[in-house]
């Protein structure tokens, strides 16, 4: 009941770490879509480990294969969907299992190995089975898919690195040159404070600990509209995809923890109408209005704890109970923050065209 | 699509401010739990208005009366929760939909009334129809059911006031006597910073404005294996409800976004056991790991913005995108947060409610 | 789990025969329908008791309130949906509970009263509780709705009475004057049938004894692209819709249990093209292929078994296992098929509704 | 939106014909079932074309994997469910895509290519793509993982062939030996009837024709209470599972269309007590009442249509509406009874399993 997201696009993921592969399946795209299968790479590499210096050193190809659900209708080697079910599988290959022998009965601290066990009374404890970070593979890859039916509507997802640490960016989105984000290892569009960070989290990997950080998103082109009243808020929606990517701890859209210090006088944002269109003079509301987007830029922070696992020595207790310590070994990531970019955007985009779906069902003048 | 909350304890609300009435279908119950119809009163009653010079002078007795779901299966007038759908209404009675009719071609600042008509192409724009806090009566109802079952568990929720404006107390929740919430107005345990934040209120409602403010909530007493990994984990679903209530900002739960200055060193949690449980020294991961719940405290943060209505003049546009002056005028909360505490354990009982159902499933062991 | 159908245009009923009240939910209406109220009691009238000598003789005026959902946009007494979940409650009024003392712990024969006693433990036996015909009323308030819908859309639905005991109708429904539906009792368009039908039925009436029968049904004007691949077929939708009416044995679409025994040669429906319009020569298929409309007319059968409360003793056991005798008592249907007709019709048209509403999804040309 | 079933043992299918391969997402297994791999393979097989010389010769050894979800935990090569989804692929092998390059633009008469075409607007033609029947093994996949958990509580699935065209089996399923059903290559457990369908089909096949027939299914050892009250009964859930084969065109349970003619008297199903347990003297509920089931046998029959792909010629029209002649090409079953018999208990298998684990949730005194 756990591995399935989206009320029309709807994905379900599978896979653990060291089993065989890891995919989804994506029910409810859209037929007649000309699908660009280098994009999907694209967000896969983006994503993959050994980018950089300052994420984790495993090798992980993370090449997709489609099992179904498109149709190279034209013999041309375009394939379309055609509205059926998409299967997207990427096998695992880099795995080293025997990394992991020595937390068999091993409960890592503030990993999900404990409560894994507790929840089913068995688990697959090779790196981390199904609460490992490659599950995000399947969300990239649906992700990659919702991102071009977004694009036929002109939708632009940019997700960045705000903050390393205590290390944080002072400029709102709208200072910053969204079209560098990939410019540099940390993807943050800003190079002097990328700079800053990259050396932050290598000297964090030097003394073999992690460090958290923030990841702020914006979503331009977004139509009015989108959002359900009640339980299924723009926002609510979108936060829950976001606190449902592993290592999440908060999330905070408009004006978030900052604006309640404001007073209403101060943070309403006034309508004004400019070439037939209703905009607001601020946007403090962050594109979202009673759960329902205005037509303005959505934005929103992601909050980031700092990876759990360390290269250093720590105390805990195995299946038995019996204290133990745990020792870092493998390769991982001193800050999940670079790569967990990519799968903001995804998440992001799935939110998006669900949405934009289910916004098609709501007004019988338009169904008619 | 909009209107249902859970996978198993559903609950569907309806109902707008002006209408004939709001309630709520809650179907999944368990059957055989013994109502205590006062415990549901004594919950909307925390809700309803006019509870204090702080919050709205509107005269709502909230009554409800439930129709379907209970029998007195004894003639002793106890009645059962039979296992079949409740369905809870509480009739509108205090409304005065004159009030409105200087907004029903407006779009106030802030509020939903422009995405609603963008959405639906109509709207009912009395009391902000949907879009009104009167719908959250239905859900307080609702979780005043699902506090019951809790209680048969040994689970506890305490919400609280931890911040109004910039007035944030600072001690944890440790440090505070949870017993004392409701005894003053605030509903801030710190009867020093109560005081406080009283006086912040007041002079903020003679300025003709609002605040907004922070809720801090912890669910003491929750069994471990709740949650699912991917996305539906424990803190994800529970970002989502408290994300779905009106005016809310922003969700942290455990180290939130503070804790990601923290290296992992700092932040893990070690695991030692005592008395045959495992147990956590710190609880920076706020007894959430992998998505489930690990046994110690859940305690998290929502942030509430400023209530948009202020009796001041402001600038917008209507329907025609003619520009306009919109006025205060009404009856209505200077800050949301007194009366938010009683929703935020509404939503949080629901939430754990449905995740102990979902749980009872996943080990065949415990099945057969 | 169990009270909610449909997915996009989806209702959520409650209520139970001896409760304060049954009634519906329906979430997912689009906004902007002009709604007929009188046409919603007209169907309500038409699933009443006490319309005729061979219905139950039981008073129940069935009058409905709409609490949520509608607005009166311009004043005049003309309410539109909003888009936001219609809430329509129907209260009991004739109940008489002290006619069920007798099986408070009693199991009647093919009743619900064992199966619900063993499910849950308890159960509201007055009237049959959740399992009593009432519960019907919800459907045929939101149907009514969902056909106010197909109206516009120039769906057409005719469900009438085609066999009762061995009182078969040999017409098929192109023989038949389907205006002429509610010109009888029976609800059978054949006035010389209907005419042995009542007979038949008056006649069993008279022995304290039931009889069982068949509704036919048949949906024209149906848009082709209508149901799912695979699970959510058109006719498995359909089928599961009518087989969750209560006393339903069967239900057979196009050449049904008949078609087994012909020929693929047969059997297949040839297309041709006319105007422009693909169509059938035959239609076997029941205007269904691979699941979903083909544009034909869609046709089923819905086998109802005789009514299990009889005007006679019964051998049975109560909670206690021990034997005892149940005898009749109150006033029931001789025949539930006259009153199941409003029913079918309004199961088919929330099917046909929720269906139009999912195929609007799925061409990406159709939705840019 | 389609390709799911299942609201706890969740599946979700896909796959076309002739695309890469077909599969399953199992999502909601409970952890901790040994599996029995080969019980998978087995009924897969039993499945699978060329079988015997009545069924279509095509060679498709259907080959599976399971991908996710299963454990060695104890490195003895027993795989045990980790309570996280099951991913089973199958490799498409034998696909002979030009098979199919006459049908290109052709409509098929009977099949789903028009409706397919209509509804997405193009279609994967090549052996009816997301259509054809290969999409079954999917469902036999999981079916096979649903069984092992009813052997656990002792349910026994029991389906066969109990008529081909109008050679109707007239015994009862308690005057057959149901160990029989695969003792021959109908899958009908009476030998000399089985002889004489075999002959049927052969017949049929020589004569470029198809036909259709009946599955008859028995489920023995159903505890009582699944099912749920209102739109989810049991044998409607059972009848919306069955009606999604392919080619079904009818389903009955109990005393289905028959039991129609008779009386109230003769149909109820007296109760009786027997070692405590609580039975019924008569079974016309055929195992169910008020959707709920009562711990007796639960039989159904469904109708499966003759084959729509015949080898001769058929008048149709293509995708520009042009009158064309559609020829029958490749190896198809002239009867599909015999390879529905596994497809009919897989889905049988399904809905018992779901609403096994939805019943368990019911009742609170069994949940704390």
């Amino acid at each position: 009941m756990s591995s399935s997201y989206g009320k029309i696009f709807k994905i379900t993921t599978y896979g653990e770490s060291h089993g065989k592969a890891v995919g989804v399946t994506i029910d409810g795209c859209p037929a007649g879509l000309a699908l660009d299968l280098n994009l999907i790479q694209h967000e896969l590499d983006r994503r993959k480990p050994g980018q950089s210096k300052i994420v984790t050193q495993r090798s992980e190809p993370d090449e997709f294969e489609i099992l179904s659900g498109i149709f190279d209708k034209d013999n041309n080697q375009i394939f379309y969907t055609t509205g059926t079910p998409i299967q997207i599988v990427v096998r695992n290959t880099d795995q080293k299992s025997k990394d992991y022998a020595h937390i068999a009965t091993s409960f890592r601290p503030s990993h999900a190995d404990f409560t894994y066990f507790e929840k089913y009374g068995l688990r697959d404890y090779r790196g981390g089975g199904r609460s490992s970070a490659r599950e995000t593979i399947a969300r990239v890859a649906a992700g990659a898919i919702a991102k071009q039916i977004l694009q036929k509507i002109g939708v632009q997802i940019f997700a960045y690195v705000s903050q390393v640490g205590s290390l944080k960016l002072d400029k709102s989105y709208q200072e910053l040159d969204l079209s560098a984000i990939d410019s540099n290892d940390v993807r943050c569009p800003d190079a002097a404070m990328a700079q800053q960070m990259y050396q932050l989290i290598d000297d964090t990997r030097k003394k073999a600990d992690t460090i958290g950080g923030v990841v702020t998103c914006v979503i331009k082109g977004l139509p009015a509209g989108l959002g359900e009243p009640v339980f299924d808020k723009f926002h609510a929606e979108l936060g829950k995809a976001m606190l449902g990517i592993n290592a999440v701890k908060g999330f905070e859209y408009g004006s978030g923890f900052e604006g309640i210090k404001l007073h209403g006088s101060q943070h309403n944002d006034a309508f004004f109408a400019e070439n037939s269109i209703v905009k607001t003079r601020t946007n403090f509301s962050g594109g979202v209005q009673g759960g329902i987007t205005n037509g303005q830029d959505v934005y929103f922070n992601v909050a980031f704890k700092p990876v759990a696992t360390i290269m250093q020595d720590q105390e805990s207790v195995n299946e038995n109970q019996e204290t133990i310590t745990v020792s870092g070994k493998g390769r991982h990531d001193p800050c999940v923050l670079p790569r967990a970019v990519p799968i903001v955007d995804a998440m992001a985009a799935l939110v998006c065209v669900d949405f934009w779906l289910r916004n098609k069902l709501v007004k019988l003048t338009s169904l008619i």
